[in-house]
């Protein structure tokens, strides 16, 4: 894949995965030092770029997303072509499945999933050596979902803790053109996604990726919010992840990003309907719909919204002179 | 991929070639013999089952969808694991592309594009070795597309040579287990699908799949239709081609199958926008809507609807003790 393809057909989707540790034991936070974080996101291909940390939490800012880490579990998201169930294997081999309580491995749907070097069920047979576990598919094999697969064992995950997903595609020209600015500055990106108004006294950790692309990380105290920008045009992807209520910042995201359909995942958010029902504008329409609830205690929701077309575009033309390895 | 898995997850989506020799010199339906078009579809991986004809068209069941051959044209649509370009590759080799006016290939998105054999891009790679072209993306990366690559020269299409496609995802239920009863015989399905009524006086052959699946054509003259079922839940697909007007039709296809979701694409049909007016009802969005103008004088027009969900469903299960190969 030459440098220009690289950039015009970026995955942006994300491979995550969250360990709970026993903490009682020993700490992620304070008893790891950052080699051993180093050595594991080097596992998927992925580097560490920076990291902040207050006495709560650790964040890193990778060349592929973002790694984070409390005291009693961690959570890692990688896009691009990486191959994050490698970081996974590693942390298990390394601190031993005895000292692990939970493992959960996720996996949405890929712009280019061929091109991925490996699939979902690929990963959860090599995750089935170490754990036992069930999987799940939120929503359609044809439209938008979310694989999960998470260990089956006595781990009950505590109600309030809560996670939200905003996953945007297709954001507007508009946002898509400034975003691809050349030269533009951490400070313009920050300004443009309201992280000051939306995230306030959240410390920042954030970089501009040569010639686009954007990566975000803020914590407060255990809160932590992380935001991964795929501007190009065609694959355009904003993910948007945190422990704070992120249904009831949806709208300020979607007037920013305006995208022609967006994801919203919610772990034990019990008021999912009546929160989207308030805080999802209707011009969107919800495409798919569905809760379960997993044995490790983790009520999840997935909706796929989209924005109805009423008038003809153009066909996109494709460069046949390029590689095309993407298409 | 074991017996199981090959049922369960079986690619419905289909790669479709069309073909326009130069007429005057010698006719594909006369002057060829069929052990060339059984070495054709051999070329991709498929086989021929039966056959019907009349003066105009010649029609083959495939085991993997169909061939239709005419004087001055052929069309192949094949599904599953099938690599079509090379039996356009086998053609083009055979007969010389100084007897062809015009090659049209096209790819729709796949459930599993990442067990294919090949991607639109290594297609018309290879494609283009042999054809000076273009090509478009009809539809959004992150939702249902057609990429469409045509051969660029002084062919222009007939205005009044029209095509229709409408591919129906996500079926009903009792469509799903109706399709996949065991001991169904070709009979039902034909009245279940409403085929004498919609499709009267066409001459018709058809193929009951073991365990289920389902393949039709019909002729009538130059006119022709091809249905083809792949029923199972979670991946199901039924796709029907025809040169009558599908779009007229679509509301009774849409009462038996229920879908979730549905494409339609034209060629040639200037009425697109009126007709999809008065024939979609209005329970469907749109989702995609393109239009575009090719070269070759086609004006391609596609459409991505989808039935909007009010209620919760559960996640879909996976099963980890199989091998999982298409998740």
């Amino acid at each position: 894949m030459d440098v220009e393809d690289k950039y015009l057909f970026f995955e942006g989707s994300e491979k995550k995965a969250e360990i709970v540790v026993k903490g009682q034991q020993f700490s992620l936070l304070d008893d790891i030092a950052d080699d051993f974080w180093t050595e594991l996101v080097q596992c998927c291909n992925a580097q560490i770029l920076s990291s902040i940390r207050n006495d709560d939490c650790k964040a890193f800012l990778l060349s592929e997303s973002s790694l984070f880490v409390w005291r009693d579990r961690l959570l890692i998201l990688t896009c691009g072509n990486t191959r994050l169930v490698h970081s996974v294997e590693f942390f298990i081999q390394k601190i031993g499945m005895d000292k692990i309580q939970q493992v959960i491995y996720q996996r949405k749907n890929e712009y280019f999933s061929h091109a991925q070097p490996s699939s979902f069920g690929d990963d959860i047979k090599l995750l089935g050596q170490y754990v036992s576990g069930k999987a799940y598919r939120f929503g359609e094999l044809d439209s938008h979902h979310n694989y999960i697969f998470h260990q089956d064992n006595s781990f009950q995950a505590d109600k309030l803790d809560k996670t939200y997903e905003l996953l945007a595609y297709q954001i507007s020209q508009r946002a898509s053109e400034k975003l691809t600015t050349k030269g533009l500055k951490a400070e313009e990106i920050r300004q443009f996604l309201q992280l000051d108004e939306l995230f306030s006294d959240f410390a920042l950790d954030d970089f501009v990726f040569d010639p686009f692309g954007y990566s975000v990380n803020g914590i407060r105290g255990k809160e932590y919010f992380t935001i991964h920008v795929t501007p190009q045009a065609s694959s355009s992807y904003v993910s948007i992840e945190s422990n704070i209520n992120l249904i009831k910042l949806a709208s300020n995201f979607l007037v920013i990003l305006a995208p022609q359909s967006f994801d919203l995942l919610s772990f034990n958010e019990f008021d999912f309907a009546r929160l989207t029902d308030e805080f999802i504008p209707k011009s969107y329409v919800s495409k798919s719909l569905v809760n379960e609830h997993l044995s490790n205690n983790y009520s999840v929701c997935f909706a796929n919204y989209i924005l109805p077309q009423q008038a003809f575009t153009q066909a996109t033309a494709l460069d046949l002179a390029g590689e095309n390895h993407a298409l």
